[in-house]
């Protein structure tokens, strides 16, 4: 097999929590919101929470974004940036973030109140 | 030191996507509303976002409701439950997850339009 | 259905990654070595590698060790201390780190040598 | 600024843990092989712990790598592929894998007896 030919995702999701370490700063927003004016520059849809922030495209779009994100938080003077992320794909259709929680949410307003 | 002394964090926040393997079903959003109402019925604050749900309160608190979390989607026929998670303490302030989000749309509100 | 009397697992895995925030200091050795002690004063089975630690027990006792590791960081000074975390709960055996990396071995040890 | 300019990172390392969803298989172990066997013909530096496998290289070859392992395991008829990944990244110095275990081993090494 030719592994080098083996394709990287069409599409996936992206959620993750980039951390500066050895800043001496206790306050992220900063960070947080330098990284979310590239994520706007990138034209890429993404939605901001409180633990991390979800982006959605091509598998190569979303990890390259995710890669300069560290580089302008090293701009910032972070020595070290570690972020944990998860990444999810699937070949059956095109799910997007909201879709995932309207889910979730007709399931539990169906839901039998005798359950709770 | 009397490792055993040691307390674990009077708070925190996890933010946690549960995986249920072997099942043969490609929607997961079943095991998630199931979660969701042991969540409400746990009293701590929780959202739910398209990547995972956020929960807050003492260490023992958030974890024991995850650990349920996993029982009860053994209990749907999950053989095996994989869990990511990050989890934050802090010992200067007890930040929500709604102060967090907000200070980095305030940022983002007073930068300079130059700066984008 | 009571949720209070819903159990946490009995035995389960967690491969964490701690990182204390705001400190400083680029290196974070000397936080995991004290991480490490307090691993060893638990009893528990667990193994550092490169890129965090597995520890392996109940649920109750890995996820207490976790937290008494963010307390013990917090002595050393770190406002933020902030874990990424891997958890994984299987009922149908009782699977060591060990037997998962053994397993993937003798996979490949008995591959074709054409696949490669 | 122009965003799009701004370069990823030249070296990082990635621990990641990746599983398949919907398979009806319990073992993940024939699919974990699988992507050691992609990461073997990819030239990149890795381990495989008991909890995920840890890949160094630029950030760009360590994500498409992680990427082709999604593709892959779609291959072998996973609809969905659910990855958790810490990624770091530092400007100080070159720090290997086997580095960064060595440097909490000699504080161990050197640690009182009875601070034990």
């Amino acid at each position: 097999m030719d592994y080098s030919q083996v394709p990287t995702p069409k599409r996936c999701y992206a959620d993750f929590c980039l951390i500066p370490v050895g800043t001496g700063k206790v306050s992220v927003a900063q960070e947080v919101a330098e990284v979310q004016k590239l994520l706007k520059a990138s034209g890429l849809y993404y939605t901001l929470h409180s633990a991390g922030t979800t982006v959605e495209g091509s598998w190569d779009e979303v990890m390259k974004v995710i890669g300069q994100a560290h580089t302008i938080v090293h701009k910032t003077g972070a020595v070290r940036v570690q972020t944990s992320m998860r990444v999810g794909t699937r070949t059956d259709k095109a799910q997007t973030a909201d879709d995932k929680v309207r889910r979730v949410e007709e399931i539990l307003a169906h839901d039998e109140p005798s359950a709770w």
